[in-house]
């Protein structure tokens, strides 16, 4: 019998768990949103994944349903589990992922280490939140936003005024999460996998470079990170992959302040970017653990096969032709780099592909990707 | 504009070009011989390679054609090559190796080391030749062998006489090979990327280890090996590659004697089972490799990732149950070890997969592989 693994969402995060599962031999099938995307090749069923009908037929020829992306609504997820589907992340976990109020508190209840913070459901009460920090702050709509989106830096209430007014049209309510600007030196990320079974597997903490609040640059592992900031940024992802019941794939974002703490900042519960420099990095990429994960299969190792490997996204792509065009150019001049693309049309800070370094010495990994990457850009 | 591939057969070699394809960004797809086969995820069609009308309209939606194997008629080849179809490997290239006898002559034209050869057409010529190398010698039919099908080891030309009985029913008549037998301490490998525009790319010469007749194991690259003759290895695969005409991936499966020489025993014109430790291996795999080299893009570094790779079949796979039932154990206690199964059914002698081991101590390595393969068996 074939394991056979479901995946809703056929994006490039989909597209990226067809290698190891040919390789290892798992079936993939995806129920892709609309035609051609990212995971085409393994897309089976194209629908709608709000509903519930076309998730549950989609999910019936599977062992085990997982995702592309944290957006499927918590009652699709409860009636999948309550027709006996394994669903891995599992509903009870989503929803710490899908609402960043709720993770914030849930957070605050295991006693992980996160940045002050506060749901606030009026201008008057964010102002009183600027004014116990410096001024300034981070409001976030707590559902619905990615890579930047629905994230702003205010230094005045009024300026989230739209915000509260999209609150107050809203039947269900709610509040805005709003937290503290917090002083970092930079961003890292700590990746754990998680079976049903409970083992975890962590990878080495790296270093993630945003722009505009989209990753552009990786750096694994993290480097100059003191062993201490490692072992706690270590617990803090075992601590959450266990305390929210995570299965598969935990990426926890975190700020390395300049009084050298760990904050969670972001998590996601899915392969991610910040681990894409294990599909030529690590003895086993991220995409084949998540698969082993939400199969219940024994992890595989995380570890490094060499010192330094550094990821460096393909943002936009070219303004003029495509993708494929510059591949010429790339692999004449860096036949060592690895490149990947995602089969999507360029469009700018869309994320497109990615490249790959390895090797020894940091900066000539460094300056391999990113000069790489750069045959891509403009 | 997408590069798109398509890749005659449906075999492992065909599903081992999926995972890099997917990762690059080329649109593979496949002409399988029948539904369900190992390469049935990119799988477009299904049909009968014989027949020059399925493999052009399969031929029309791709910017190339390659293979999965090296047994698509001549006739069909030059039809694609009329119909103005590029085609990696071409016909003039493929003829050396469908035909041994062809090959062996041309190697001895192009002055490449290989054993004493003749063409014999009756049982006293074939005498002839096992009287002058003393009494035995090695039987080929020059067409359809392979793994060991099609070569018998003969010590009286009688051995051989149900096949020139078959020769002689044969309309275009014909000659079987016979090779003396080679005194050789091991067997080696030398693959080489060439591109249509000339660049070629050698991996580094590997040791390989056949039991009856079949691939069993392959250590990367060959312990132990002389440096001259591994450059002698290198330049017969380089100069192979380049006096065929050859186009993606070639293997040149040699002799290393016990009087230090290497001889050429077989080619191949596609990726090929001593190059599989190149996925895990090599900064570029021979999967990769060949569809740089098919589609004329610049070769990828074909470097070892680290000291020792070792490659071992899953022959056969286990007696009771599927090679799926058997990943928990394997991945339990192999955690470092990569799986590859191949979607095939187990069969006594059939290769359903492989697994591969690296790092930097030869003993561990074969230690791993071999245990790790062991959990498939029996």
């Amino acid at each position: 019998m074939t394991l056979r693994v479901g995946v809703v969402g056929g994006g490039q995060l989909a597209r990226m768990m067809i290698a190891p599962a040919v390789e290892i031999g798992i079936e993939l099938s995806v129920l892709a949103e609309q035609e051609g995307m990212a995971a085409k090749l393994a897309a089976t069923a194209v629908g709608d994944y709000h509903d519930l009908q076309t998730v549950l037929e989609f999910a019936r020829g599977v062992d085990v349903v997982t995702f592309d992306h944290e957006h499927v609504p918590q009652a699709v997820l409860r009636a999948l589990v309550d027709a006996g589907i394994a669903v891995h992340p599992g509903p009870d976990a989503l929803q710490f992922a899908q609402d960043k109020l709720a993770m914030r508190a849930k957070l605050d209840e295991l006693g992980m280490p996160q940045p002050d913070w506060s749901a606030v459901s009026d201008v008057a009460g964010l102002q009183r939140f600027l004014d116990d920090h410096g001024g300034r702050a981070v409001v976030k709509t707590p559902r619905g936003g990615y890579d930047g989106k629905g994230v702003r830096v205010v230094s005045a209430a009024a300026e989230a005024e739209d915000w509260f007014a999209t609150l107050a049209e809203d039947a269900r309510g709610g509040a805005l999460l709003v937290e503290e600007l917090v002083d970092f030196r930079r961003e890292l990320s700590q990746q754990v996998a998680r079976r049903p079974s409970g083992e975890m597997s962590a990878y080495p903490v790296v270093e993630t470079v945003q722009r505009d609040g989209v990753c552009a640059e990786v750096i694994a592992p993290a480097p100059h990170l003191s062993a201490r900031l490692a072992d706690v940024a270590r617990d803090v992802g075992v601590g959450i992959a266990e305390g929210l019941g995570v299965t598969g794939m935990l990426a926890v974002e975190l700020f390395e302040t300049t009084d050298d703490r760990v904050l969670v900042n972001e998590l996601a519960m899915r392969p991610h970017n910040s681990g894409h420099w294990s599909q030529d990095g690590a003895a086993t990429s991220q995409f084949e653990q998540h698969l082993r994960a939400v199969l219940d299969l024994p992890l595989g190792d995380p570890s490094p096969r060499q010192g330094w490997t550094v990821m460096v996204n393909i943002l936009g792509g070219p303004a003029e032709g495509g993708i494929d065009e510059r591949f010429a150019a790339v692999m004449s001049a860096h036949p060592d780099v690895k490149v990947h693309t995602y089969g999507k049309d360029p469009r700018p800070g869309r994320k497109v592909g990615h490249v790959t370094a390895f090797g020894d010495d940091l900066d000539d990994v460094v300056y391999d990707a990113r000069a790489a990457a750069d045959f891509f850009a403009g």
